[in-house]
């Protein structure tokens, strides 16, 4: 191997990562955060809490800082590295984030006339403004198209791709009308780094077209024409200006054209793979594998696993896609996720800001809630502040606190809403072992699963499995240096680079059985509130969800 | 009228007040407060969130450091003011409060041996640990003597005098069997006042003993000695050692002995009401009446109406109590409430924190959630951090938080508090119509309805009613000097009493109907988790709550 370092570039919800690794072991030499500098943290807001938009301007301007960074850093860790040793880029990003774009593939935002329209920008995978045409499309597609639901957990999504166009279509038809096309994040940054924005040359990638815009090699690819027709004509019309045919992450959208590499210092010509969701790519820098189940813990989480295409395999309900080739080519890709883990903290840390001035960080209420014993505190928390993506794919569900009473803390709290995230996280393991797919081994990744021991140990608790962690703390960012590994050819598949590449750290978070104990008669009352508020059955003991939580803390305290 | 001045004493959770009152107009010329010594701001507590106790010592203190304030502080407003005008007192306090005494009538507490014990103490209203044995009389009467329960409600509360006397016998037997007898606080300060704490002289005021022990005419008194024995020989034995007879507040239990009146400034001999609850004579300070319903809103509420004598009156479940002259002589006192009201809102302020260091007062979040219009936080809460009083009399109830999202702020959150503690009291309300007694005019009284316009406003819109609010800020204290100056004779009886000293202030909040048409929808949605939660009815619609709120939201919003 002459060059044995690939680049993994990781957009992330506030910033984007530039990670350079060696493709021989996986270990990481340069790394660099570029924080986005619109509107809030990088997210644009508004008076509507179901509106978040970002601009692209900040993946452009952040492509350049943060590959410049992790060159930077890169030469200064490793004597004698130079960037042209680094052989091929991967990208990954947040999704659904699709961004209109006019015939040659650029964004509206970037014209003039809508510099400051939020219709413009890139909807963020958080954005639930369309909540209403996601239930139009849902019940549309139940009626006439229902193989459409069964990929994708029998409820289309207000997050998705075209609930969002849709909503565009109907609010802001001057934007709608003035996009030639709708691109995802993630698959417009390989476009931008390769110069093949423009729609004929563009690659679309399996995993966003296939988890999120009910593209399936069953019905041809995007949902039939007379199908969108029936929801709005322009979209139908809009299908026919989108790319017919999507591919997966083994593929690449283009090579690094001159441009950018003057920008970033990279060699030109090098390949730059097929985008992908970062949780997709996170799970492959995880070690994703049938059995494996990846959780990527940040600000919501993705849950991902895979299965071989050649077993059957039942569709899932409530998870967000069951998609081949989405994660490994070869394998089915399973994703669920919960729709808020870390912004439910950062909610209560940021917007709350409880205990006064020192009280109220995270590490001082993450050290309150350590001291506490399950159940001790009383609380039940549903894990729903941003809705709930699986395994009851709604977003307008909102959160629920219940068990205050006059001397409730902060640290009681955060600890509850700790707890309410590992019901939901179990909520989804036994979703998927409901229908038949293994879960034997659980690795975690992300920000949340290396600070933060005491989320850890209450996964493992809640869950009753060992929770291990991904090696990388980079995981998104590794997974995309992966897959540039990959298409510059320096390993020959996923698995052998995956072998090469990845690993766990060796500290495992084993489940106290008494802690379990009490948190499987905790998870009881969650499921009643879990069914009495978020389905149609089960209310029935919902009466006594109060005392029963009471008594268990009284009895754990006594 | 040679002595125009009647002194009102009344003990409140944390501190006690004395009123000194110009019999003629209602006059307030002299008051003082002094804030109790013990515990947390007056009360004891422990890891047992359930624990709250009082030491008595705060009340003789309390006594003599109140009255001589008074006394400056009249003097000092009012030229040839002298304390020999004083011509009776009255006296409130907080309850149920029973403490333990010996056989001659001291408490326990000052015992060196229980000084620092907290059974030995006074078991202050708020106190919950006799749930168990709430739920056991509460059992035993629904078998043996439904009679009982017909004229409190239904359920006898853990807030009560006999469940917390057989949790002390049950968990604290060596103050149980140190114990000769169990007083009301409201029984044990004039007691006090008077020199007659001795169990063969105390007067006992139907006021406690009608509403909080079971005790009635109809069964001769107390609950009858077999019933007691069966939950306990012991209590069955202290009925025998409890006074025979309780009396109304136009008694008097004695007159001020020469060492009070040094004590304090006083003149010796001056009759001392019979005691009663606070919310009782702060009713009466409000003018209550039939057709009145006083609502005195502090740390919890109670909700105070009078029904005729010579009307027929249906047993009302859920109340606190029904009896005859407890409030007003010659009528039926009826009574409900809410566990908590400024209880709650203190617990977010104190607690929680909210807000880092500025933004967490009670003004600044009043500031923040006047900004905000009925439904638009998104938000419903249960109003039972400390359990619900009426209608459902239920102490092992907690707190429900429902609809926050990722930017749920703390004013929304404080706002929705409030409206929770509206839609209890508008709860209450409606079960006095359900059952015939009529509530055509609310009056409101205590810190709150003083001194936050927002909370009176919610109030009105949540009600539809118009909210008044007592002329006086010390209502409880001037029902005292009220109940002072009948027994001393300057008024004859309590309607000409109420008469010359009550008035209503002129502002009156009256329902916005807009408000008041969203707030029907959101209480409608109260009232679906108020039964799903509170009762084991009416538990079909509840997967539709927090969609209608949020619908409701966006609508108002738009």
């Amino acid at each position: 191997m002459s060059a044995p370092f690939t680049l993994g570039l990781d957009y992330g919800t506030n910033s984007v990562r530039a990670l350079i690794v060696d493709v021989r072991n996986g270990r990481e030499i340069g790394t660099a955060v570029w924080e986005y500098q619109h509107g809030e943290k990088g997210v644009i807001l508004s008076r509507d809490p179901h509106l978040a938009r970002q601009h692209p301007e900040d993946y452009v301007i952040g492509a350049e800082k943060a590959i410049r960074g992790a060159l930077a850093a890169a030469r200064k860790s490793k004597a004698g590295f130079s960037a042209d040793q680094v052989a091929g880029i991967g990208v990954d990003t947040t999704g659904s984030t699709p961004l209109p774009v006019d015939a040659t593939g650029r964004p509206l935002a970037f014209q003039k006339r809508f510099a400051k329209n939020p219709a413009a920008m890139a909807w963020l995978w958080k954005d639930h403004t369309g909540v209403a045409e996601a239930e139009e499309i849902t019940a549309r597609a139940r009626e006439l198209k229902p193989q459409y639901l069964a990929k994708c957990g029998g409820t289309y999504s207000s997050e998705w791709f075209w609930s969002k166009i849709l909503h565009c279509c109907r609010t802001a038809p001057e934007v709608f009308e003035a996009a030639h096309s709708w691109v995802e994040c993630a698959d417009w940054v390989p476009a931008m780094l390769t110069g093949s924005e423009a729609p004929e040359r563009l690659s679309v990638g399996i995993c966003a077209a296939g988890h999120k815009a009910m593209y399936h090699e069953a019905w041809g690819g995007y949902p039939e024409a007379d199908f969108l027709a029936r929801l709005d004509p322009g979209l139908a019309a809009l299908r026919g200006r989108l790319r017919p045919h999507a591919v997966s992450i083994d593929r690449a959208a283009g090579t690094l054209t001159a441009e950018w590499a003057a920008r970033t210092g990279l060699r030109a010509g090098i390949p730059v793979a097929v985008g992908a969701f970062d949780a997709h790519l996170g799970a492959v820098g995880s070690g994703v594998a049938p059995g494996v189940l990846v959780k990527i813990i940040g600000t919501s989480t993705c849950d991902i696993t895979v299965a071989s295409e050649n077993d059957p395999l039942a569709d899932v309900p409530g998870l967000c896609g069951i998609v081949p080739g989405s994660v490994l080519p070869g394998y089915y890709g399973l994703e669920a996720g919960q729709s808020a883990v870390g912004d439910i903290f950062n909610w209560f840390v940021n917007y709350l800001r409880p205990g006064g001035t020192k009280a109220g960080s995270h590490e001082a209420l993450t050290q309150a809630a350590s001291r506490l014993k399950p159940g001790e505190s009383g609380l039940l928390a549903l894990d729903w502040n941003n809705g709930n993506r699986t395994v009851l794919v709604d977003q307008r569900l909102t959160g629920l606190l219940l068990g205050q009473t006059l001397y409730t803390t902060p640290g009681e709290i955060y600890r509850a809403l700790i707890e309410g995230t590992a019901y939901g996280a179990l909520a989804i393991i036994q979703r998927f072992e409901e229908y038949g797919v293994n879960v034997s081994e659980v690795v975690n990744c992300g920000g949340i699963a290396e600070k933060n021991p005491l989320v850890m140990q209450i996964y493992a608790d809640v869950t009753g499995r060992p929770m291990k962690v991904s090696r990388s703390a980079q995981t998104c960012a590794l997974g995309s240096a992966i897959a540039g590994a990959v298409v510059s050819g320096v390993h020959r598949d996923f698995a052998s680079a995956q072998r090469a590449m990845t690993g766990l750290k060796s500290r495992v978070y084993k489940p106290n059985p008494e802690a379990h104990a009490v948190y499987r008669e905790l998870f009881a009352q969650y499921r009643v509130l879990h069914d009495a508020f978020g389905t149609r059955t089960g209310q029935g003991n919902l009466h006594e969800v109060m005392k029963k939580v009471m008594a268990l803390r009284d009895r754990v305290r006594s």
